[in-house]
């Protein structure tokens, strides 16, 4: 698949894709080149065992929009090379919001960073940093 | 809840409490002091865009295990500071199995490291490892 | 040692009883509440075969900017738990500075990301960017 | 230059390139097919503030193990990547030791994990992990 013209559209198009992100509600909110928005809605099913977001879930964002950013500049021809959360904050919340923006966008690799943000009773909290490596695989 | 005297029967019920361990049908299928493992069996909506097991399933099988190995040594009173994860082959397969162990159990943080295997068609591959760090939550 | 009200002051006095900031002749620049500047002048020694500057300096000044930046916050009652960096160019510089500040004081442990930037005649090039947690060892 | 058939003789000659590694008396005292072992003997320019081996200094020897050991596989046209760093225990020691060994050597990158001991009084201790991510750079 080539770069399309327009990242939102292109994002929108690759989130399908996923089953997962299908099962979990993960819709594209926003992309630019080299940036990338993305929200999901909390469901119970989401929980670990204190009814928080799970972890999973908290890295499952932030590592598709840095590869949602990763695609903006790059394609979609990428490998997760490694993805590193830090939890700052219990993950509560009624939507979740993850920013994604590339760091670096190397000839090998692509660097990127991104927050995670948690809305509770009309309130964002920042609840998680993260950064991915993605690899370029196009050749 | 204090430290059951049997690791798996005690990792057995708080992995009963997560619902997103019931929605994924995560197991634990072994544990002893200082060691956990989980499995779980593919299902079609695991999937990212290519079909391979999703980033953020990767992570919650790591970050799991890790937590429960954790769990083994220090009860559960424990909050997540930190996930990474190394992608090493595309996640691919029929069951997945990850391990993990305490590196080190110190007087407030617990540092753990584990693996995730993918069986297909009979054989075992390393897809990824990753390490988390734990705090101590219960002062 | 109480936190001083001039973080520049006292981080100004931490770096110098330091013997490998000493050796190194890393100087502290700037300092404010949740926020630090080092810099340090290439010296022939720093050199890896190639004759960049060494990952260990790389890590070192990150690492210890962060550690900086924490304890314009939290004082210097901190160890020093993760510690990673990625490297975003070849470090080839005349001078190296390096920016962090705070993105989460917690009640247990902070988290502090920063930038490398390297002068090569004239220019600024961001070469490097890292993150650390540190856990508060006051109690 | 090519991968040597002697793995510890091939290291020998590229640590002794580095002028970081001559300046710290890094030496290399083991190395096989996808693994690397150096040591480095105190000296009191390489504290912190509080008289410990400096993070810096914990980085350099995870990194330059790691970098080692991929090397003995992918001979020395390697970047590194990324390094994460686990302080374990407050690095004390009259003699200290990397050792890495190579988790997955893939086609476009390597990832390498090493532990650090510290030797005190006899005893030696685990200090610090890390793992380092190292890009092919021959093509």
């Amino acid at each position: 698949m080539a770069v399309s013209t327009d990242p939102l559209a292109m994002l929108t198009e690759v989130n399908g894709l996923a089953a997962f992100n299908r099962w979990a509600g993960i819709e594209v909110t926003a992309a630019d080149e080299g940036t990338a928005e993305i929200q999901m809605s909390w469901r119970e099913e989401f929980g670990q065992y204190t009814g928080f977001l799970h972890a999973g879930l908290v890295s499952a964002l932030i590592d598709t929009a840095c590869g949602f950013a990763a695609a903006t500049l790059a394609g979609i021809s990428l490998l997760a090379s490694h993805c590193a959360v830090n939890y700052l904050s219990p993950a509560v919340g009624q939507l979740f919001l993850s920013r994604a923006r590339v760091v670096k966008a190397g000839k090998r690799q692509i660097f990127v960073s991104a927050d995670l943000l948690a809305q509770w009773q009309g309130q964002w909290k920042a609840v998680a940093s993260g950064e991915t490596i993605l690899i370029r695989a196009d050749d």
